[in-house]
């Protein structure tokens, strides 16, 4: 017998609300290894619209799992950051990344 | 500097999509604990029609994470199992469950 899953139901929702689109999940992995500027975001995520970037992140910012920081260079620039909560979900994306790596035929 | 999350590209994607749904999240989580028939699970997913349960059910079919064995009872039964390859999921949604319950406020 496994040990039960989830102590307390809705958990593994609640964790899937902020993590289960795909460019979420990509925004976490990118962040995972340095702070960066939207337009970094927009490269690394091939594909994906300056709207829905902009979108997610505002959603992960209102969740508390980034936050962005202006720097006083010249000119001025904000880079996003991932705070606690949000290098917290690096673990689940290690995992991710493994059984992917593991399953996908390719 | 953490280790790269992902080797390859496309293995967290790959794991979304199978997992990215609230459903099919939670049949795995099920399935951890227990073979089920269709109807344990669909009382134990609230909410999910028979449709739906239905063609997740399909879909993990055909993913290789779940596998459906009939039973040789009077009426014979069949019951859902997680494979070896869905059993892999399971540390995944061990660690989505305690990341929710560090961070969901109910």
């Amino acid at each position: 017998m496994v040990r039960k899953l989830e102590k307390r139901s809705g958990c593994i929702q609640h964790t899937l609300a902020i993590l289960g689109d795909k460019w979420t999940a990509l925004i976490v992995r990118d962040l995972s290894e340095a702070p960066l500027r939207f337009c970094d975001l927009e490269s690394s995520l091939e594909g994906i619209s300056p709207r829905t970037l902009s979108q997610r992140l505002d959603k992960l910012e209102l969740e508390g799992v980034i936050v962005k920081r202006l720097y006083c260079e010249h000119p001025p620039r904000s880079r996003y950051h991932l705070t606690r909560k949000g290098s917290e979900l690096q673990e689940i994306l290690i995992k991710m990344a493994d059984w992917g790596a593991r399953h996908s035929s390719s």
